[in-house]
């Protein structure tokens, strides 16, 4: 019995129409990071296990597709830990490779490894598949692409400015206005904990601030409260909840309320700093807003974060964010690689852009000109005309069989091609070729001699 | 104790050149695709255990690489099967997903899921890593692209006559002269078997015939009489292993040979069709050229074959290759799906192409212009003009920080930027740049007004 197939779980198939899209989008974002001075890496899609391991957290390891080892894997696990019948005993004994969990352990890793090949400052892109086991939902997949930039090796507030120009060219060029890029700063949290005295809870402050959106004030209080941050902390960080205006103005209530952390302050001028910048520099259709509440999970960055929000009204965490960050590499042994890195959510880029129609119609036409097949001189004197456009760079076809008309005509329909050759045995005789717009059904004839006249019409 | 870093046996890091290089070849096969009518489709990375199993031999299933099922894996095998510690008794309980070994298994099961949807006759390409578990040496290994384009649901001669032009069209602008296209047929392979009396012995007889270049016509004639073949037929068979002159005076000995073999007849007739429409159409810059003793290994194609030879004096196997098949999707229940597929040989590509020079020189520049940073008044002036710049389509980039000038421009010299622009203090106060032609030495100064008049000479 044949096998009735299917995908696994958390994947996908691309349809033609699916791959044109996402192409549109990455080419986008490939094109403004090699403007910027980006150069492309790629990494291998499985690493060794022990370079993926306990990079993560546990929910991370958890989470790690492991590959299997070749050949009699079994035969390689002793007989006291086959005995234990665990799972986390055995497993180390039979995989020794892991498929990539995320681009910047991997980055890292190269980093390292090419350290002498490499000329820092580094600014590299990456766009590649990662692999997740979680649990799989709407717009959550076990296999999705990240596409991330970092500039490493150097340590300039010029590199937030620039990072935040890139995320404005690209959606603007996507032509997705609304925009919003925010930004803070992990030492403005911290000088922020300091203040209301609860330093050692920082990461418990912040992660309640970050929900502030979702589950508002009195939420977040509550929260605190949980979390044994006091009651006289809480009413200290209050104005914090509701800080609003131009950034300018948000800064100065911060730097007020900043005084006496040396740490915040810091972070308070660097921000002030790339704001004037880009004040100065003009971001083209994006917002920039500093925003307090916004922590950002990961615990690697160190100094300004960015995150960028979908245009209001569209339903849709982030589509993007990232952050300056002290230490890449040090998890390899080479200290000291500081730098600023950005992510796009492709995935979620997608979904927005499809839902406000901004996919130019472009996309949906794969061939420019498809001759109809009319028998085997026809269609041998058809193809001629077909060579010489498609070197001429037009995207021609020659429906391959001599099938009815009417059923090549709604290939032609259902392929949405604008316009439909005719070469058949009169045209052949008189050594012409006649040409139906498909929108219009307006029909032109030309002479053979004269393609060139009909690609220009293109 | 930090990890000293490493990557997996047979995968690779790829570099910004390498991948500058990589991109080169298969953007240029991209393009030449989409000419010729053809759509991408991306299929998962893993595929359901089952999907992959059984479609490539034992040697195959061997070498596919299986994914560990996540969580307590362990506790779902049973007992006994637990007891037997046997590793391809336990295989399947510990793993549901295993790693693409190819791109046609996934495309046959891409077709049969998505039948409905899919627009017949489908030409599809797809440019997709693959992972085989492999011995890796020179020039194999475990992680691989794969470039295939196929067209499948219908049934010409045309079809086969485009792929060649397809090969023709890419070789040729990729600047790659004398290249050759092999082309046989499986039924002339068929036919010369049926003459010679060894019909059941086919797979020896091609497999030999197909070493004729390594071990020779006595190498061969030994092997045949090894698998046994009989004296009697190799001496019929003789005259084809010096076959020579043009394709059509190769027919005519063939014609003559298979006189009396309905099928090799048959063969050799859509040969002699495609070659002669083919003639009409004109090559570029290949050579078509018919070769009995050609093959292919894979046992599922029935019509035309065809392997591209890179140009001579080259020590490289084939650089591609493709033919006709009868039942691409059988497998998984759906039946009268015939096509022509072929695929393009990328790492061999990448490697002719380099031992020829034939990477284009500017592929090693990633900037265009890069301004030397003095100091921060001075780079957020240069960051003005670098943003314009890049809004102009130019890859530019400012140093991020102040460094000194002669690190600056071994930078700029290391990353082979042509032009370095120097914007300090007087041309500040001057609101002007100089932009130094990096290998004439030229120095010109330029108006920031005038930047449109430097975007011009780029």
């Amino acid at each position: 019995m044949a096998q009735k197939p299917s995908i696994p779980k958390g994947t996908r198939d691309f349809s033609p129409a699916e791959v044109a899209r996402r192409n549109y989008i990455t080419g986008i974002i490939k094109k403004h990071f090699e403007r910027f001075g980006f150069q492309p890496i790629e990494t291998p899609s499985f690493e060794n296990f022990d370079t993926l391991m306990g990079k993560y957290g546990d929910e991370g390891d958890r989470l790690i597709f492991k590959i299997l080892n070749s050949g009699d894997f079994i035969s390689k696990v002793d007989d006291i830990t086959y005995s234990s019948k665990k799972s986390s005993s055995i497993l180390p004994k039979i995989s020794d490779r892991a498929l990539r969990y995320d681009l910047t352990v991997p980055f890292a890793r190269y980093v390292v490894m090419h350290q002498n090949e490499i000329d820092f400052p580094f600014k590299r892109y990456q766009i590649q598949p990662v692999w997740r086991a979680d649990r799989p939902q709407k717009g959550r997949f076990r296999e999705f692409y990240q596409c991330d930039a970092d500039a490493v090796g150097a340590n300039s507030l010029l590199q937030e400015v620039e990072f935040i120009q890139l995320y404005d060219a690209v959606f603007t060029e996507l032509g997705l206005s609304g925009v919003t890029i925010k930004l803070n700063h992990r030492k403005i949290l911290s000088g922020m904990a300091e203040i209301i005295g609860a330093r050692h809870l920082l990461v418990d402050f912040t992660v309640a601030l970050d929900k502030l959106d979702k589950i508002g004030e009195q939420g977040v209080i509550q929260e605190m409260k949980d979390k044994g941050i006091s009651e006289n902390a809480i009413k200290k960080a209050a104005p914090l909840f509701s800080l609003s205006g131009t950034n300018a103005e948000k800064l100065n209530v911060l730097d007020s309320f900043l005084e006496g952390s040396e740490i915040g302050i810091e972070g308070a001028l660097e921000l002030s700093k790339i704001i004037n910048m880009l004040e100065k520099l003009e971001l083209q259709s994006t917002k920039l807003t500093m925003d307090v509440t916004l922590a950002r999970g990961l615990n690697y960055y160190t100094g300004a974060i960015f995150e960028v929000a979908a245009p209001e009204g569209i339903a849709m965490g982030s589509i993007g964010g990232g952050g300056r960050y002290d230490d890449l590499t040090g998890i390899f042994g080479l200290k000291d690689v500081s730098g600023v890195g950005i992510s796009f959510g492709l995935d979620r880029i997608y979904l927005v852009l499809e839902e406000l129609g901004l996919f130019p119609e472009s996309l949906d036409q794969s061939i420019d000109v498809l001759f109809v097949n009319f028998g085997e001189e026809e269609a041998l004197a058809a193809l001629t005309l077909v060579s010489r456009l498609r070197t001429a760079g037009i995207k021609a076809d020659l429906y391959p069989t001599n099938a009815k008309t009417q059923k090549q005509f709604k290939y032609a329909n259902n392929r949405k091609v604008p316009f439909v050759s005719l070469l058949g045995a009169e045209e052949l005789k008189a050594k012409t070729f006649a040409v139906k717009n498909m929108s219009s059904g307006e029909q032109i004839s030309y002479s053979w001699d004269d393609l060139d006249e009909f690609i220009k019409t293109l």
